[in-house]
């Protein structure tokens, strides 16, 4: 049952087999390296401002569904499941830039959010809404402080996720 | 036998414990996830262009010095070892913000990078440099073709590497 929007379904079919490190890197050929648990890290930026919204996975099906759909799709790795962003919050990501990294085993989405614009579960804008100090004055690790660098959540997350259980795994 | 520019050497000693959701999520220590490997995922980003240079791994040491240092050090997966960026090429990225993300599994560098502005071991600016046309024209995924966005090397590989092995897996 296909819970998305589909624009140009795309035959299904594997990515183009890695044959050789010239072409990984100096072709033109879409050949993503998925890990062990078959996965690829995502780097997902606003297209306007340039922030780093959030960082996470696809698997080859979300990768898929990503290109054909034009909106993000990612794995989540807490529910085991393909997560398609703002289904259930409104907080669509449109795809507006895709990369990939030299060996493609990395992707970049410049996305527009739509709502909102956040993209952190937490209710934040960005999920790096803290900075950890350089060369801190603590001399223990342990006792390194974080600044917010956010002053206010964008929205409520138990108004938008209900009770839905938090993804952070300790 | 320390490599590496100590600034600030911090005394030994692990990171804070992870001890509840709110303290990961909504608390001021830093508390970062290594996975099972040890390792944590790191976004690099330019802090003049926002543009993301490279997607990396930093092991709990690497974090440190990064933090010590002001530094980016990184662990290399295909190197088995813990890596100072630039230590070779003269392209250290030194941290103008360092950010954690809502869960600590993830870290954000801004960075400047020292000589040519490089941090591709291919010659590019970015690792990025390659774009995956959204909703393509062809049917099949083995068949997208990638497009270039950065036209021109800034540094030859060869004369800055030499004969070091290429650091791509397939």
């Amino acid at each position: 049952m296909l819970r998305y929007p589909i624009v140009n379904q795309i035959e299904p079919g594997s990515f183009a087999p890695r044959s050789s490190i010239e072409q990984v890197e100096e072709g033109n050929t879409l050949a993503p390296k998925f890990d062990a648990a078959g996965l690829i890290p995502v780097v997902c930026t606003d297209y306007k401002s340039g922030e780093l919204l959030m960082h996470g996975y696809m698997n080859e099906e979300a990768l898929r569904k990503t290109i054909e759909t034009g909106e993000a799709h990612y794995y989540s790795r807490s529910r085991k499941a393909l997560w398609h962003k703002g289904a259930t919050s409104g907080l669509v990501q449109k795809i507006k830039e895709f990369r990939i990294d030299d060996d493609q085993d990395c992707v970049w989405i410049r996305v527009e959010v739509l709502s909102s614009g956040a993209s952190c579960h937490v209710g934040y804008r960005s999920c790096f809404y803290r900075a950890v100090p350089i060369n801190p004055s603590s001399k223990k690790f342990s006792e390194i402080k974080l600044e917010y660098l956010e002053s206010e959540k964008v929205f409520d997350p138990k108004e938008v996720y209900g009770d839905a259980p938090n993804p952070t795994i300790l």
